[in-house]
């Protein structure tokens, strides 16, 4: 008899159930985002081929894209070499990850001795999330 | 009067006082490693421009190729929306980050219900770290 779900037992949980998420767009290669799963999300990401998150402010599952479309198709997941962080490569629907309207979140840049924002806003926000 | 080190300050240090930094090959793209950071550790990848992090299992700083020799070259330093996660964009000595030999440490591709290495050793780790 075979474990289905023998793979989520791999993973190293923290002491809270998660395990940090790092998303990076398999075309462009830019890291666009790192979040947080717990075994529901993971378990969901790979069942449904869409990213789905661990909110910890909202404390409950999140599917990217769920308000702004801006949805993630897996291309692979990967695990780290002590089990405890997982790597999504994504198609990232409308090339905007970030809530700010950019393709990824990380996008201030260590200039000097300060951030400075380097990359461009894709979209307004005020368009992206109206009702 | 500037403050020389007020960019440490904007950044979201944890409870624990630290920041997960994802480093990133700034040629081949692949994501390398995801490891901490105190403030003295990004400081320092600042000042010397090569990755130093904290390690939380030794409790000290740790200067990535210290052993292996597989040091990690700054091109860029960058922060994420909420300033709690930094990316490490680097020149990776030797090709490889992963103390198994390989050039990531996410070498485990989930395929089909199961964790899969699939990408391949590029040096024996005995050889990494002899004395």
């Amino acid at each position: 008899m075979t474990n289905e779900s023998a793979w989520l037992d791999t993973v190293a949980w923290n002491a809270d159930g998660l395990v940090p998420a790092i998303t990076q767009d398999h075309a462009s290669k830019r890291v666009l985002t790192r979040a947080w799963m717990n075994r529901d999300a993971l378990a969901a990401t790979q069942a449904d081929g869409v990213a789905t998150y661990w909110s910890r402010s909202r404390a409950k599952l999140w599917r990217k894209g769920e308000q702004s479309g801006h949805t993630q198709h897996i291309k692979e997941i990967r695990l780290d070499c002590d089990n405890d962080a997982v790597l999504l490569l994504v198609e990232q629907v409308g090339g905007i990850a970030c809530h700010t309207g950019r393709e990824s979140c990380f996008y201030q840049r260590l200039q000097g001795s300060g951030w400075q924002a380097v990359d461009p806003v894709r979209k307004d926000p005020a368009d992206i999330y109206k009702s």
